[in-house]
């Protein structure tokens, strides 16, 4: 089970996540370590609308910045997105069975409806 | 590309999963589909706080209720949680490599080393 510490960094990761700009700004990172001027042009957002959003990931670990002083760019730490699909994948074998229990459903609606009509 | 509605479904799945309550859910579900009484038991909390969570994994279309009226039983559709562990594999090739590169950056850093000495 996990635990208090690993349930806060998961959801941590969920909310910074829950934004298209902040996946859009990873999906950036993962070509290349940029710094916020350069993140922000394609954007098309203010230096400090782009920089709100980059604290919020590096808070959840997804963004890591280097130590230069004026630039100070930003890199992808893909550490916590291992971490959430390693969690979707859990459930795999629900979103695998869907279409047989569906399968399943019809084919007991079916013999219902024979039995019924048998019945009458 | 994904596109803006597609974008915007991520969101709110990502958003209803930024809490260890629902996701705890979520795991009762995938083992069984349950009625907002019987969740709300082991969880310790009240009637209208667990129907809370569950209007919101609903609205994500992580819930999906029945229609008995006075029992309604909600059930995991997993169909969103693929969505979420397909998105975070594209980033795999980057977690992948971060042992590689780290390994590449000591390397690089012995040898710049080395060659300083040489210099000397």
């Amino acid at each position: 089970m996990p635990t208090a510490t690993q349930e806060d960094r998961l959801s941590e990761t969920f909310a910074a996540l829950a934004n298209s700009t902040r996946r859009a700004i990873l999906d950036q990172l993962a070509k290349s370590a940029a710094t916020v001027n350069e993140l922000a042009e394609p954007f098309e957002m203010t230096l400090p609308a782009i920089s709100k959003h980059i604290k919020v990931l590096e808070r959840a670990g997804l963004v890591i910045r280097g130590q230069q002083a004026q630039f100070r760019p930003c890199a992808l730490d893909a550490a916590p997105l291992e971490e959430i699909a390693t969690w979707a994948e859990q459930y795999r074998p629900v979103w695998e069975s869907r279409l047989d229990r569906m399968d399943d459903y019809v084919r007991q609606l079916l013999q219902t409806q024979r039995r019924e009509r048998g019945t009458r």
